[in-house]
């Protein structure tokens, strides 16, 4: 029996479907502004935008906001439907991928910040084409990680596991080539290491983006793969469309 | 009525209690494990001991396993129980509890990488004492959150809380020093990164423990007090206080 059509049999009341319907619906709505904010974030460092970085920070305190409201929800739901099966699974997982969505916010903050301090600081942009460039790897990843979610697509939750590995690798030439030169120049460490410290958080987010997906393949498939190879996963994706 | 009354009267099944207590336990041991794995992480780093660091970091995977065991029987408890209220709260919060207590595993791998790293480049120990100063203060942290949990102790969570605003205090005084250190002398840069991403690791751990303690004043008041300020936090414990 595929995902899909044993989560709609499971139960008969239109309210609770409803009910599950709609923490999945916030959970997106929730990653549509993450997705808007880490945008924001990396395009107002690249382009030294102090006010676009001050208003995506604010985003901050409403994505929050959002992971308590979305993570009540899930326990009033468990504790007055008593679900099992693919119904408990849906609410777990949107429950953990909030999570990780609120912990891509918190990354993303980190990285407006740095952005302020970097536009103050004036003209060196040594590390900014990595930081576009591996700031649109993740950002892609994000919405990656929601399409899956959205179309309990397990196969592209895959590939978004399989993205992060590239993502680590940008991340690790990136950090050698800032390394090497803030050896040559020292007048500029101050401001390589605001870089690098963006760099680390999108890679993070990386990871986030990456546990997300992880969370909608335990959704589909019922097995947790998190700590899981990409080899393992690959498997218990295949699994999935086998039995579709 | 207090949270333990509440809790041991909301069912009078003998084998949900044991099956309560136990991923209690079960948080307690992996704690345990966790904390071991950060003391002897740092030791191994300012020591030099590269076996140290190698037999620590082989802890990782044991930790993995034990949050997706854990993990497990909360989902299954919450299939087969139907546990609502405290019941549920603690479920819940243990689940949490679990997922931070392996981010600071992960985090402390990363910081015996680096010790097996600076181990390897000889001799500069620039900014060991800051390393051990914060890992003795983020390690009685996670010592303490986890003593909250042990014994609902809502007022030591708050401690935990209060802590971590002086381990991002001394994280910042750190920071500084290495900065300055990095500048005057650009040959020991590479080394110096290390110690930094060892501190930063340190931080996160702080982070981490402070969440254990927010799960754990979740638990015991049923207010969710993540992203609440250490005032609000303050007066959700005060309240439990008057109802004991």
């Amino acid at each position: 029996m595929s995902y899909e059509s044993e989560h709609h049999n499971t139960h008969i009341s239109q309210s609770f479907n409803e009910e599950l319907e709609q923490i999945r619906t916030e959970l997106l709505t929730m990653g549509g502004v993450v997705e808007r904010q880490l945008s924001d974030a990396v395009n107002a460092l690249v382009g030294g935008d102090t006010d676009q970085a001050e208003q995506a920070l604010k985003i901050d305190s409403v994505i929050n906001d959002m992971e308590l409201m979305i993570d009540e929800q899930c326990t009033l739901i468990i504790a007055r439907r008593q679900p099992a099966a693919a119904d408990l699974r849906l609410i777990i997982s949107v429950s953990k991928a909030t999570n990780d969505l609120e912990r891509i916010g918190d990354e993303t903050s980190r990285i407006c910040r740095y952005a302020m301090e970097l536009a103050s600081e004036g003209k060196n942009m040594q590390g900014y084409q990595e930081v576009r460039h591996i700031g649109n790897l993740v950002r892609d990843m994000l919405k990656d990680g929601l399409t899956a979610f959205a179309r309990s697509d397990a196969e592209l939750a895959y590939k978004v596991a399989k993205q992060d590995k590239e993502v680590d690798s940008e991340y690790r030439t990136a950090m050698r080539s800032l390394m090497t030169y803030m050896m040559e120049d020292p007048r500029h460490i101050s401001s390589v290491m605001n870089v690098i410290w963006v760099l680390r958080s999108l890679e993070r987010i990386g990871d986030h983006a990456r546990n997300l997906a992880e969370h909608l393949i335990y959704l589909v498939s019922g097995t947790d793969v998190r700590h899981s190879s990409l080899k393992e996963i690959k498997k218990t994706v295949k699994r999935v469309e086998e039995r579709q």
